[in-house]
């Protein structure tokens, strides 16, 4: 773990470091940002169990063995990423909760398990026409915030669940997954928040409404600036936005922030996500966004995976403010300034990612 | 026509003055936006035959009696927007090309027709597996540009023609289809740019690639601004974008730009709407974006519709500077600016919608 940047070592959060963010398509799991609520559990493999409950005409009681037996391989590449990836940029705004996460809280994968969708229906699922159920998704992890302790627990939408390319994974980029990533087995919910793909799943429940665990129901919220700074004047309020979908994203990996560089053509690499539409392009300044060129975008090879970009800009004598932003298919962009999107909780921030380095 | 803002008479473009757009949920068709590329087409509507061909195993010719007695009907409601909506916004910046269309350039509607799937199912598509095919929509009208005159023809994605929501419609809002906005039959693709909602639809073609024809081949394509200034220093190039998907947006109806108003608590109006994904909320500033508030917004009444939202916000004596903004599910909202999406075409303008005002 020492790869990684620490934020906190009970429960472990920790991060990439960004350079070694971008050597490969694929993150290693001992690369791999790690986010933990609570303990890390240690689960015996062959003794788990994982149960599937709740609005279902047949309950199942599955092992491992079980699990992977009666069910069909599926492999799927996506990105995970922390609902408060970059987080720091925010923080530089105006103070939030949570940890400090650089553009590091996220990383691509290979996941390999069953699709939730054939375990679902093997349940036979009950749902009337026009219902909207959810899949919760219990987890063996103890978590203890505000002076309560419980077992995490999340859930999605039944749709979503429904979905090819939500799994549970047991393995992750050609290995079994380690403690650190929920051993012996945890979903996988590619284009939400990191939050829904519980590790050490337990239980699946579907549901009439979401979970009522604290990480679904008051955690992962995304509440508008001007509620939470208590503006008097504005008697319309709006429930908070339960952050599932991520945002179009970018950032820069190479050169390192601060990085004092030669002159000369200098090599800019990152990444860039968007999971609801394809990206359409990656653009570079080297002037703070006043004036912009197209990066190189690897062309996608999942609807769910990252892409990395390049560019080689010719860099002078000076300071240069570098700037990456990213358009998808329906030719949205990132805000240009955090300020835009500044949330308490220091969620989705997908601003215009910056990065200063000086030229001697 | 004498309620539409007419930029021009001959193609016929015109757009809904926005006091008006902002009255009904469903626009009427005589106060429906129109926008021509050529003619307006005399077509006899019991003679007309739709053709369906190309990658299919069973070509049909279809008499409008014949699509409406082989195929179920469906309705689906669904705004209309040109890609060139709020255009004059952009037109502030710096010079592009195109009508300079104010925010009226939408309009949400009621459809009636079949689903082009069920047509596409009955004509038995020849589709191999990983095969990316394309549905060309051959039109009737006669457009001239560049010096060259042709029949308007684009082109969707299989994929996209497949989806529901895809109609060959003969009626909007309750009444058949007036010349201007297609008789006898036309495509409705929800949540695309109005350009692939061809009217007076006359062919259908099963395609390997996309249509050939100028409308989709050269035009409403989004180029990045860094490139049509012809940036010498920039060696990569990518393609132009191919407009489909439209983003996220929203504009102020009400107060008008440049009204006066007396003191006190004062209404705005206006629409928003995100076909990608769900609008979480709308926020209104009044002081040219330094602070928000939430505006009360009506639930989607279909994903493809616009929504209405309202607030009320008591306005001094002086000049104020309302703005709009919306939020979809991911977190993501317009950019502040126009600078930051000016493009040479004038596409796809979704800054903040930002009306003067003075209190007398």
């Amino acid at each position: 773990m020492t790869a990684l940047i620490v934020h906190s070592a009970d429960p472990l959060n920790a991060e990439t470091p960004l350079a070694r963010l971008r050597e490969r398509f694929i993150i290693g799991q001992g690369d791999f940002y790690v986010r933990s609520h609570g303990s890390i559990p240690a689960i015996g493999g062959v003794q788990h169990r994982l149960s599937v409950q709740g609005r279902v005409a047949r309950p199942l009681e599955l092992s491992m063995a079980e699990l992977r037996s009666r069910f069909a391989q599926r492999r799927v590449t996506a990105a995970m990423q922390c609902a408060g990836n970059r987080r720091a940029d925010l923080q530089a705004v105006r103070p939030v909760s949570g940890d400090p996460w650089a553009p590091g809280a996220i990383g691509n994968a290979e996941w390999t398990g069953v699709a939730l969708a054939d375990v679902l229906r093997a349940a036979e699922v009950e749902v009337g026409a026009g219902e909207e159920l959810h899949v919760g998704f219990g987890a063996l992890d103890s978590v203890t915030e505000n002076g309560r302790t419980f077992r995490y627990g999340v859930s999605i939408p039944l749709a979503k669940a429904l979905s090819s390319e939500v799994l549970l994974a047991w393995a992750m980029s050609g290995s079994p997954l380690t403690p650190q990533h929920g051993f012996p087995l945890r979903a996988v919910v590619p284009g939400y928040a990191g939050v829904r793909s519980a590790k050490w799943l337990g239980s699946i429940e579907i549901r009439d409404a979401p979970s009522e665990c604290p990480i679904q129901a008051d955690d992962y919220k995304l509440h508008p600036a001007a509620e939470t700074d208590a503006d008097p004047s504005h008697a319309l309020t709006i429930p908070a936005l339960t952050i599932n979908d991520m945002p179009l994203n970018s950032a820069i990996c190479e050169p390192a922030p601060h990085a004092s560089l030669p002159p000369g053509p200098t090599r800019l690499r990152g990444y860039a996500i968007s999971t609801t539409l394809p990206l359409s392009r990656v653009e570079i300044s080297a002037d703070a966004g006043r004036s912009w060129i197209q990066a190189a975008l690897e062309q996608a090879r999942s609807p769910w995976s990252w892409s990395f970009w390049e560019a080689i800009i010719p860099l002078g004598k000076g300071r240069h403010d570098l700037v990456v932003r990213a358009w998808d298919g329906a030719g949205q962009t990132q805000p240009a300034s955090q300020d835009e999107v500044w949330n308490d909780r220091g969620y989705l921030c997908n601003a215009w990612h910056r990065v200063s380095v000086t030229v001697a």
